[in-house]
């Protein structure tokens, strides 16, 4: 099964994209679709639904997970996330991805183990279960392959690795 | 010069048509799309941008005005609002059509000369103006209506009723 990481945004947008078969996981792709400041949001959106679907095009991906929007102290910035994760949902349904939704609290606790988990601890965990040399960049690309890790987590009862949580479908 | 208005929303879209030509103004169509409960958001959002995108081929506007997001004290609402506005806007530029948009308070100032004024006084004012035996229903619809009626005022120096507000280009 084909999993494609989305961490949703406006001006960035990280995907990573992970191939699971039983227990293995394999890394196809990760990366950002990146918007230019100074034009109109609107036009921003309009870049992210295509890249969207160009990135679906070419990845054939077999579920898109996304995750969830915690609204933070800035507003301003929260609803420009919103309406950018608004098209990339109305992206995967246009293209008939099956769609998960996960929150950041989901995601830390199928990656980390621990629901409360340090952004950094996430991204790094995410790194040594995957076997990458490096940490991916742009952190939403890491941010993405986790979210990609999580749905992969989430629907198998054998880890990649030795785990003391054991998970069921 | 036909300008569609649009009152944005994720549950209840309202759109209000005014065809413009120097000083006179008339009601094309108004109404609502309208996505149902019980469904993912994901869904209604596809829902949204194919009803947008058939509404614009249909009424074939020169202008799309959006209403932004003032964000009230429902979060939850408002980010679920903010999805289905980027989904709006996103259907606006991909078929091309120029858009503008208008706050609450230019809306307000633009429709009943006060920036202030009650929702109430909006509706009824854009009633008046555009020579409506009743208020349009849903409210959403009204609306759209006064969002174009905002557009209509905000490009033209004359206005199609006698108005103590001389509004410039």
């Amino acid at each position: 099964m084909r999993i494609l990481g989305i961490d949703p945004g406006y001006a960035t947008i990280g995907f990573g994209c992970l191939d699971q078969e039983r227990a293995s996981l394999r890394v196809v792709n990760y990366g950002a679709i990146t918007t230019p400041a100074g034009i109109p949001l609107s036009r921003r959106l309009l870049q992210i639904g295509e890249d969207m679907e160009s990135l679906i095009t070419q990845l054939r991906p077999d579920v898109i997970a996304v995750e969830e929007l915690f609204f933070n102290t800035n507003i301003t910035t929260g609803i420009a996330v919103a309406h950018g994760r608004g098209v990339i949902l109305y992206a995967a349904e246009h293209c008939g991805i099956p769609l998960h939704e996960y929150t950041p609290a989901q995601i830390k606790l199928a990656v980390v183990g621990y629901g409360k988990a340090e952004k950094h601890q996430v991204m790094d965990m995410t790194r040594r279960i995957l076997s990458l040399k490096e940490l991916p960049r742009p952190d939403d690309a890491a941010d993405a392959l986790g979210v990609a890790l999580c749905h992969a987590r989430s629907m198998t009862s054998r880890l990649p690795e030795d785990h003391h949580v054991r998970e069921t479908i």
